[in-house]
């Protein structure tokens, strides 16, 4: 059985997947375009997601299954994949535990201050005339609650924080005290404290947040996007900053990453931005693996009990 | 009924307490100077704790009762409020919420390297390549498991995170997986992801972390300490940080507080600074006040159910 991997993990995970399937006959390439010799013989293709094209899917075609080592399958080539009838998997769930702490971690760094206070140490003041302030009693809106949404209302709820999450149906989700959809979140705007978007990009959520959303934020409302970066034109968050509609804007996501060196948004003093780090640690690689060697097992069995499968219709 | 708070709280905050209690004379004042000539009067004294002395309490001839707004006791002249038999309450338990939430603060900006992202931020460079890790399954150990530290203890359970406690006796303490004394807990050293240091500064605590300690810890631990500055020799500090024996220092206390400008820890890179910030947010004097006022309405009626009643003989 032959599997191509077409990205290169550290060795420590290479020697770890053929010593638990010394049958296997695994190959590793630095990228796609390495494998294209190898891929006529690839009964399963493992890969990070955004570098399969149509002509990949011809041109493997002993091709099974193909397991997506993360859960971004926008750019997915499903309609070759459908004709084909080939398995898909991914790795959804690894996610939330890194993108809920550092969820939190912003909001704590917001409301400790650490921006100034890390700025007063470098220029060796002590003052402590920060305007600090607190998680417990303040007011989460998660725009997005699904398994990474309903996580970092979880931590919300230790901090003993309101939490409201918006979902397309308005059904309740665990670690919510109050529901909202699309069409009515609006209401719970005035309330928030934090607004914290995780939504992924479909046709109903591109661009759906416009400048009559800032202008009901509280003016100390701190606006999170960890989601997509098409959820809003970035002219409204540069103006919503610039005129101080927001306590703070934190960003990691954007329409083009890396977000280009001349980019507004870097010297903007209201809008933090972070290089698409939420979803990135140390154990992403070893979760996404463990997720691939437990399928990979019951693949080998020929069991279809396989988790995390995508539906090639819906594409997710 | 007389009484004299000798700091100025905001406006919103005298006006509360004289609608709430008419039949009460407050005079407050800038600082315990401005008020000698009004202590021969006061039948309470609102302090912030360390201004008192001997000399006050000699001249407060009427004086029943003082209210400290702060956990603070070291600097109150027990002496001779012994021997006049005076009441004394504080404001402890207001404490462990911005505490606890500043220590998770901290390590999640260790955790998520969020200063390095703020450097990269500055300079404009995108770049996902740093050391980030998670509190998921990290160790945390705190010295001074009271309320404080259970509380943080509390939190980095939330966050699936092992936790380990040291008190004076063992016993077991709420949120704590393990309990330690001051004798054994150097065994749980190796182990520790995390280590919180909230102990108070008294005959047992002072100076009692070592070089060895430092020894025993793993390369990437981060030292937290937000208690007392006199827990350990700042040249001990300034050599694990130097040597590399430990990945991060945080300190919010000090010997010597502010710290002077010219001081060593402001410049070294795997010290942090912070001007003892974990318990300042804007909740803090409203909590302390209210604390005050149920204490002063049981008063007002003779009742003996105050809170927060110190024993002068033991000095907390």
């Amino acid at each position: 059985m032959k599997v191509v991997v077409t990205f290169q993990p550290k060795e420590e995970f290479v020697t770890d997947l053929r010593q638990d399937f010394p049958e296997v006959d695994f190959s590793f390439f630095k990228k796609i375009n390495d494998a294209e010799h190898a891929l006529h013989e690839a009964e399963i293709i493992v890969t990070m997601g955004e570098d399969l094209t149509d002509r990949h899917i011809e041109l493997s075609q002993r091709l099974k299954w193909i397991m997506v080592t993360s859960a971004g399958l926008e750019k997915m080539p499903f309609g070759a994949i459908r004709k084909k009838g080939i398995l898909v998997t991914n790795a959804r769930g690894i996610h939330k535990i890194p993108m809920a702490e550092f969820t939190l971690g912003l909001m704590l760094q917001h409301a400790k201050q650490f921006q100034s206070v890390l700025k007063q140490e470098e220029e060796g003041v002590w003052s402590r005339r920060l305007p600090t302030s607190e998680l417990n009693d303040a007011s989460l809106l998660v725009l997005g609650a699904g398994a990474i949404g309903s996580e970092i209302a979880r931590l919300g709820k230790a901090f003993h924080m309101k939490t409201a999450g918006v979902n397309s149906t308005g059904e309740e989700v665990n670690h919510f005290d109050q529901m909202y959809t699309l069409l009515n979140f609006e209401e719970f705007l005035p309330d928030a404290d934090y607004i914290v978007a995780v939504l992924p990009s479909t046709e109903n959520t591109k661009y759906i947040l416009q400048t009559e959303h800032f202008e009901k934020m509280k003016d100390s409302a701190v606006f999170i996007n960890i989601g997509r970066g098409d959820l809003i034109e970035e002219s409204i968050l540069l103006d919503a900053a610039r005129t101080n509609k927001i306590g703070h804007i934190f960003l990691d996501v954007f329409g083009e990453e890396p977000l280009p060196s001349t980019h507004s948004f870097w010297e903007e003093k209201g809008i933090t931005v972070t290089p698409h780090l939420s979803s990135i640690t140390k154990m992403y690689m070893p979760r996404a693996l463990n997720i691939f060697k437990k399928n990979l097992k019951a693949y080998s069995k020929k069991s279809d009990e396989l988790i995390n499968v995508i539906d090639a219709e819906r594409g997710y």
